[in-house]
């Protein structure tokens, strides 16, 4: 059983990332996995988040915002479906929630750095990407709060990367690409950290039910692909 | 290691399941699991939803809404901020996608069946017992359009329900309250099928990376606690 | 000539006041007026409302916020309709104005009580029944304030409750619930205070306009009704 | 004990009625009572609203907004507040009743008439104004539709007028203005039909409960006054 | 060739300026250009705005909103599309950067003059009409600091009006009604200082491009009756 | 005088034209002048717009939008604040009718052609950027509906380009980077015609009012600069 993208079930597509990619942001990163790209910036604001200081709590925050341009896909979307749009804004979150999970708040002092995660392309896996991608603008915007004397210790314990994978014809698959998706049976985005364990399982079977040891395999296969795709944000940074 | 409410890890908090609260609804369904209090209802809309229209597609669509009463929580949230609320959002998606997963839409006929999911008051694991009562509103909703020879077959394959579970101080556990949530290092959330087929998987450790086998380990305790969920169902419908 | 709901013309339908239905709020009180239930909770906040605190006033505030569930009528109604609902704006200001009437802002102290009521089944008679079952989760969220030594003199100067009336098929009645509400040529909402006068009377007549006696009548009738709705409020604070 | 206005208890302020001051409208009329000025404008639209044609209702349909400009009022208001105004919701709903009552739907036929409510300047009773003013461009309207053969028999069956009035200085008085409004005890507005009945009445206590007797006593200072103002739209007409 | 208005080319229409015509605002105007009509109120805030306070900066600001009622033209619009209309907007930015270009900004001190522009009748060239009658609102408002004791020296350094022109069959026309304008080949706005100078020249041919020689020629047209119309403020401030 | 950018006053920045740059649009371009880049992708609806269907109206439709990436900027916007700025809706209308003005939208048939300008990084002249580059995805998109055999005639009637000119430091230049722009004195935008006429003058100076002639010698400039402009579109296309 052949994959529509002529892929080995447990192959990823081909992914690059470029790095500076807007001259005004601290950090940013355009990230491509086949025909999935996705523009990542990191922008830093000088400032708790206002929750936080009405809350007096201590040190400062990563959040993250995602959204497509209207063409990213085969038909447009209109803006005003996009701003409203409930799907990006649980993504956002998730993006959000699996950057800070090796972030320490602490140790970022009191700035609040905002990931926009834009999609100018759609093939699949784009929330995955943008939290691969999204790492990278977040560790270079680190990295100039240090170089500016921001702040004095590395609040990155360690790196985190996500992928995609799925049940397709009856078959376990890494990375499926946007034809793959709309035929998949069950599908599951896995955020890996470093050390590889799992920040975040999301798997999903409203085609078919799938059973304890279907999601095993693939959390074996997704942390290997994270592997890969950490060793790649390492050679950019 | 004690859990701040004395239950054993693998231990649910009583569960109740009235039906019938509703004079207007087509299917209700008050669930109590402990502290917390959902009020279910199915609504039958006589039509497709518009988009299927649109599309020229066959058959019906069961969709839900979740929403908290301002003062479910301890603190008052504003009409305002829930009616926006995100959250809220990705979770009537969660339950619509749950309940889906166990009908046969072309069965459904050309009808639209509404889960409104309204919680009374809240204490944890609110989004899963929104889906162990809403399935019990949806089936009484189905019985209805039997009843009233709209539909002839009856569209529910199997029934489903759902239940959370978590690392707490170091051990898992089943179905965690609002004061151990929110300590928790980790959190998880299953829906279950009949047959104790995964319909849904979504694990986050935000505080905390978790294992391949911590996950394992609670998909155990989800389907068992789901078998005795589905059971109770099965005895007040 | 016989209503609908077989009752005499000055009956009011049988009505149940249930307390401490909220294990978060500071007064909460489920009201059933026959087929009419609509959940009562009072919410403290300790600080002035931010208009209060803008313009340099005195003494605390109480508000009132009136919505229905999706199910609450024979019809669904979507969330999105009801956010934006002016009738539920418009009898949110009425419930407001009449629980206001009977507490001294100042004794109050600088706190603000939000009453909300939400109607889990609409029979007829909602507006009124938010007002009499308000009334009592308003009272308990004031003890509460006095019990916690927020306040030291009771704000609260007497009882008041609310009961609807009309001209149905030529006939002054008491409380009419919907069936005979969507036939009524003319329909009057009284707010009476403890010591029998009056706060607030609406009354309109757009399908029939009415003559001065005939609202006096109605007022008789309203008075002797509010006189055994606060005699029940008793009863069960 | 002397009104700030110098009026008597039972004095009207000045009042003028200038129609046909917009080229474009099928009605139009000027009010200004007082300092009180509305533009009322009326407009056809050749359909029933989209409500009627759903429900496959017949006849037509008179709807009615009121709004403020900016600066109406001694405080300008921003226009986005005026947007979401409830109490001027609450306002467009008494003069739409008001006005629907006196009107035989089915006459009207298949059109809808809107009654644009514009405050040029506020000083006190502007909602009153509105309606008596509103009554002249919506009857200018039903004689545009007459000439032009779009209908037959003349769909109003009768005047219609609104007067303010209230408790000022424990003294009963007719037609309050800015000044006095904000001062009253009490306050009350009465819509009144050209054959001395009532279509509305709403009476307000907030800051004092009122008896019976003072109401009844306002209805008929409203009665009279009402007359009056019926006089000057047939002289105008 | 002849104006459907049978004016001359380079003629205006009968422009009158009414001033007071707001017993509330600090400065108002009402402007008639034919059958044009704009009621132009200017509105003081004791107040920087919260933009200049935020970012510690001197001196006043001038700001202004157009806006139609929704029976001004021959069509009515909805009041929600009004409040949404882009058209608007873009109108009111360019009013308030008329204003604003005539005035200095620190000697107007910390107060923010808000000038709303609303369209009783529209007739065309209603964004011009509201430049010309705004300033006099404007200029009655600084008079109005001035005689408060509020502010020393006159911000206001020269007078300011604007002019609307076009090619119409062929020729060039100044100050078009509606009738022109809808059939106009490429319509202009100018915005004139006492001076001579432009402040704002906008041009469009969507329907037939324009060369350089034609919009000098309507420039010239366009300060010739600017001159005329700052005359007329003069007389009536 | 030295620009801060050290160029000529009558010389553009570095453009270049990409095409082709991304795989589900029927036209696209990646336009970069400087250090402004905006992506323009040409999306086809195989309908009118709806106001053409419900207008009887014959022709197709262009429409354009505008929106800046959050980060395309030194400092972050909002989404939020993006998706209400009125400045990004007042340009969009611009693009729009600059493109528009040079299709015959009866040969275009009954499609709709809308043009998405994001900006990537803002640096200056977006505006213009937008319809230069805007023009580039409008052509390929009309070249895929005569590829496609939807339509058989070429509606585009000639090329359309677009340019930024005004006064700094005293001395007119053209083609404005965000530092000139900042201190402009006065800035114009024009949008000219393959035949070197002008399709849309806008020239504003709040800052100080300019003179006729200034005005004349920017439109030569500008017709310069957009017959360089269209030659680089003629050699990518």
């Amino acid at each position: 059983m052949m994959r529509p993208s002529m892929r080995k079930s447990n192959q990823m597509r081909h992914v690059s990332l470029e790095t500076c990619v807007n001259k005004w942001a601290e950090g940013s990163c355009l990230i491509k996995m086949g025909g999935t790209q996705v523009l990542c910036t990191a922008s830093i604001d000088m400032n708790q988040p206002v929750w936080k200081r009405i809350q007096n709590k201590t040190g400062g925050w990563v959040t993250a915002e995602y959204s497509m341009l209207p063409r990213a896909n085969g038909t447009r979307k209109s803006r005003d479906s996009i701003s409203k749009d409930n799907r990006s804004a649980e993504i956002s979150r998730l993006i959000g929630r699996a950057l800070r999970s090796v972030v320490d708040m602490d140790a970022l002092g009191r700035h609040t750095i905002t990931i926009d995660c834009d999609v100018i392309q759609a093939d699949g896996g784009t929330r995955c990407a943008s939290i691969t991608g999204g790492f990278v603008a977040l560790k270079m915007a680190v990295q100039w709060l240090i170089d500016n004397g921001r702040i004095t210790r590395n609040p990155i314990r360690e790196h985190v990367a996500a992928i995609s994978a799925g049940l397709f014809n009856g078959e376990l698959v890494l990375d499926l690409d946007y034809d793959e998706d709309c035929n998949a049976e069950m599908d599951a985005n896995f955020v890996v950290s470093e050390h590889g364990q799992f920040i975040e399982v999301q798997s999903t079977g409203e085609q078919h039910p799938f059973t304890k040891d279907q999601l095993c395999t693939l959390m074996d296969m997704a942390a290997n692909a994270a592997r890969e795709l950490i060793e790649l944000q390492k050679q950019v940074l």
